[in-house]
């Protein structure tokens, strides 16, 4: 399979990726230049993209509650995303002009490639397609509150593939903590009608689950295409990444709002917070992909969560919702998982 | 304080207080002997006591299902209560006889006792009176079920106290465990209308806190009476102990239920289930004070949170009860407490 092939090119060019590291965070990044030591500027770098995930996220949540109030959204959704992918691949050339112009073009941040580079792009955008096309038809098995709960299955399908395909380990606690994040994340999300998800037929868990394994899959993978050339600059990456994006979103147009795009036009019920909501979108992508390339799934997984409470929370100024027990039960448990993963590194 | 003093006397009996317990394995309970190690007695013990508390703590759970199935009790608590004390007693001078015929009366097994050993024992018994006591008044602000729910600060309280008054510590990973068997106890309990206990006004509260830590206290307060003379036959222990639980629940029949008494009789509304409950309390009670003994009270707290969980599911074979999808996430975080407890082991 490819991602093996991924796996074996590793090892030749883990020698050289230290050195590589160090130049990515001193030149390309430009911004933490001057750190006396790499490791400082690593665990700086990967604080400020997981910083920037999280407050993205929750402030994402925060938009489609917002939409929500203002009204049913009216526009093709497989437009949006098309041109969350359009604004990602502008916001990485723009990124690369930036670079180009201070430092020319080398071998690493150059956006010529190689076919053997470039193959393995298309994958996780594919799979994407796949799990978006799959959401159709779950519905037939599960209402959305039901399907929002099933969603947390995606934390232990990254757990568990990441440990399977980038052969990292994580210690028995911060295993343990992982099952306490997915059990906690659930539990904040309880509300009275939550266990009409456990009379979900074999059907919908199969698919469930199928659709957890792809979208685990889609992430652990793309962690693996970015972390395979460490030096090669992460623009380069995502410009990829966002084309075949780009591409295969055009797909999804055609087979499922060809005929709304074609009479009502593609931008018909386009608002300000769909435009929000689309430039919030492209950022987020942006700060998954450079979690990806500076820290791992797991920052991923814990960060998305985190920003989850922080939504809920903001909500109750912003829309006055009210605060469940089983909310602030799913906190207390998912806080400690963070206390434990962190505390519980493999030695 | 009088505790302090206890803890004070500990140290001057620590020295002799190994061999003891070896003695106490092989003599006094006899049912060990022959064990080649004083860890595999000592831990063998453990389990059986444990097991024990377990199994009967999950049992009386249900026998209360039972009872309440059968129709609404109508005898007096305070008569119950009594009757557990005076069945309790019993049976530790039952044990007494047979030790005495089979070794002597022994120092450490002879019922006289002084005054200086003697006059902590009361002081359980009358934490457990104010605090039954207290529990008439805390209804005027909570309902049963979230009486319940509050109920899981015994938890908190009895961790808390344990490090402060015996001065026992936890590790970092263990204190986690705790916070998370407190919220995955809660979270299994949770249902449809949990959510009224956030609602709880101010007095509801510390009166709920004051009695998790009158609970607490009596916990850790009998585990420090009964540690400190290791070499002393639990069941001397035990008699001591019961009496003054006799003492205090027989005062709490003049101040709850002398009327009823007086007019319907002490065993009005008596059934063979309210037989069975009484029969099952007495010998809960003992095991929980073997746990004391041999273990402690965060083994305690763990056992009859394990208990739960078993009511949960034996119920459903007996009584056809459904688990809710919060049942199944409390349980799981209450796995992983159990787990992350036994690895998390202070060095």
């Amino acid at each position: 399979m490819e991602y093996r092939k991924l796996k074996d090119d590793d090892a030749e060019e883990s020698k050289k990726s230290l050195d590589d590291i160090e130049r990515v965070g001193v030149s390309n990044l430009g911004m933490l230049g001057g750190a006396t030591s790499l490791e400082r500027t690593h665990w700086k770098r990967k604080s400020i993209v997981t910083f920037a995930l999280t407050v993205l996220t929750s402030s994402q949540a925060i938009l489609i509650v917002w939409s929500k109030r203002a009204g049913k959204y009216d526009y093709s959704v497989t437009t949006a995303n098309f041109l969350v992918e359009t604004l990602k691949c502008a916001f990485s050339l723009a990124a690369l002009a930036r670079i180009w112009n201070k430092e020319g073009v080398t071998e690493d941040n150059r956006l010529n490639t190689t076919l053997d580079e470039v193959s393995v792009y298309p994958i996780p955008a594919a799979l994407y397609l796949v799990k978006n096309l799959l959401q159709y038809y779950i519905f037939a098995y599960v209402d959305a509150p039901g399907y929002q709960i099933l969603k947390n299955l995606n934390i232990i399908s990254t757990g568990v593939l990441y440990r399977i395909i980038l052969k990292k380990k994580l210690s028995e606690i911060q295993w343990a903590a992982f099952i306490l994040l997915c059990a906690g994340c659930t539990t904040a999300q309880l509300n009275s009608n939550s266990d009409r998800v456990l009379q979900t037929p074999l059907q919908g868990w199969v698919m469930a689950i199928v659709m957890a394994l792809l979208s685990g899959f889609a992430g652990v993978y793309t962690e693996a295409i970015i972390k395979k050339r460490p030096a090669r600059n992460i623009n380069v990456q995502n410009f990829w990444l966002y084309v075949f994006g780009m591409a295969f979103n055009a797909i999804a147009i055609l087979i499922q709002d060809f005929d709304a795009v074609m009479n009502k036009g593609f931008f018909h019920g386009y608002s300000l917070i769909t435009t929000f909501m689309i430039l919030n979108h492209a950022l987020s992508g942006i700060a998954v992909s450079m979690v990806m390339k500076y820290a791992d799934n797991i920052v991923k997984v814990y960060s998305t969560s985190v920003a989850m409470l922080l939504t809920a929370i903001v909500s109750v100024f912003l829309f006055g919702f009210h605060l469940s027990l089983a909310f602030f039960l799913g906190s207390t448990v998912l806080s400690v998982a963070v206390y434990l993963h962190s505390i519980g590194k493999p030695r």
